[in-house]
């Protein structure tokens, strides 16, 4: 059930960003935005989707949400590529877009998919109260910017030149930023939909974070790159720390997992229906990519 | 009082975002976010704070949203200046952000500054009605992504590759969308803001928009680099065409002493109480940066 909804998922927020895209005047940076936002496991997209269907919203004003925060995400991606930053060739799979276009093409791509995210959480589409559309936008940008995403991404770079590895706490803060605030974020969006609390989801969603960023350093180190569809061993080549350097295989494998326990209780106030979101959770720490 | 009102604007709007910024973590990032938004004659700021006092709007609501703008005009401005854009090392009389830092640094900086411009729309102290908020992070994002400034600085890359110069349809067409439609939304802000018709500012803009741009070819040719506070004469050694080279020196003045007339005119339905713009329309076409 899990699977099909993730794939189902998956190939709805696909073709609402080509349809939205195609609205947009033909360009080579609109077919390199097309390029971006296609493939990927679209987590954040699944999130959003399952937790706005456990507050009855309409999918299809949850699916303006989940292409958003796709196009978000697939922005970070593009210019986390970029040679300036992290400098990857492959992404998904397939070239990166300053590798099949240029550099140029790659830092326009990445500022227009940010900018269409936010355009699309303030269209009408996206819900008829203009107090839920602009609390997307707010929280969105608060998860994004420089006091969430693009702070965790500078920490990580300045990690790499700071003389010491991270210490657990540090390494913790860094990718609450740097991933953990845009899965929140994503897991939170259909309680802001429904105008539910979303405390129980941001619970859930800071674990499932944690565990997720904890899963990508075990698959970094024991990994198959054919399957990633990404180099791998990178972080170990740099001799950056990560939860395996700090906690060792074993125990950031046991830590991985008390995580998603946790994440799987805070979804009790939702009983059964919750039940794709805690497989989501143990997804995170199972899956090969 | 034209040049007096400027001065304030641009006196408030970086205070204004000085203190924005000092509510953000303490970081390198946040230091070249502070520093990006220093300078610049903030004619976007002006705009919006001049169409919002013309419709009764709180000044310290329009200020949010002159900030945003110009904090969404920095961004373009520290992407643009990148070795794989139009490699610049001084903006605004000083050492551009990834010279000063690096270039990484500079596509961090200006990936918050876009998100830091939505936050500020989509905040309360904007409007206390939604509606109005989303409308402008609606309308800005139009302004400014693949849509609008985005493809006009893609099609101003593509330009050189081209292979022809451009026609003076083309290059029309390219700078309403890389810089007439932040101009635009700036001069319509106010209007947004106060609930009223924006069409006289839109009219008004558009013209003034184009003169400004045709004015930077001029001061391209003829300026003085060391006011600018920016290298000269880059299009014309590129052998790229200009409404200069499209209109000969005169025929570029007479052109944008037209639009002038044009964007004065527009502005009839305000009277006198919009003399402000109207001398800030004569001023884009004599200013010295």
């Amino acid at each position: 059930m899990f699977q099909t909804r993730l794939e189902e998922t998956a190939a709805q927020v696909a073709a609402h960003l080509t349809h939205v895209l195609d609205g947009y005047p033909a360009h080579p940076v609109t077919d390199a935005m097309r390029y971006a936002v296609q493939g990927g496991k679209r987590l954040r997209a699944f999130l959003v989707m399952e937790s706005a269907a456990l507050h009855g919203v309409d999918p299809q004003q949850a699916m303006q949400a989940a292409a958003a925060v796709e196009a978000l995400h697939a922005y970070s991606l593009v210019h986390d590529d970029l040679p300036c930053m992290d400098d990857d060739d492959l992404r998904r799979g397939l070239p990166t877009v300053h590798v099949k276009w240029d550099e140029a093409t790659g830092v326009l791509v990445g500022d227009a998919l940010q900018t269409l995210a936010f355009e699309l959480l303030a269209a009408e589409q996206t819900h008829n109260n203009a107090d839920v559309r602009v609390a997307l936008v707010a929280s969105l940008a608060r998860a994004s910017g420089a006091h969430g995403m693009v702070l965790g991404q500078a920490q990580d770079i300045a990690a790499e030149t700071a003389g010491r590895p991270l210490t657990l706490e540090e390494i913790t803060a860094l990718q609450a930023n740097k991933t953990g605030a845009l899965i929140c974020w994503s897991a939170e969006a259909g309680a802001v939909l429904g105008q539910a609390d979303p405390t129980p989801l941001r619970t859930y969603a800071t674990a499932l974070g944690l565990a997720f960023q904890i899963a990508d350093d075990i698959l970094d180190v024991e990994g198959d790159a054919a399957k990633a569809g990404k180099r791998l061993q990178k972080d170990a080549d740099a001799g950056k720390a990560t939860f395996v350097s700090l906690l060792g295989l074993d125990g950031a494998k046991q830590r991985a997992k008390t995580l998603v326990l946790e994440a799987e209780a805070a979804l009790s106030p939702y009983g059964d229906a919750a039940e794709n979101l805690r497989e989501a959770a143990r997804f995170v720490i199972s899956r090969e990519n």
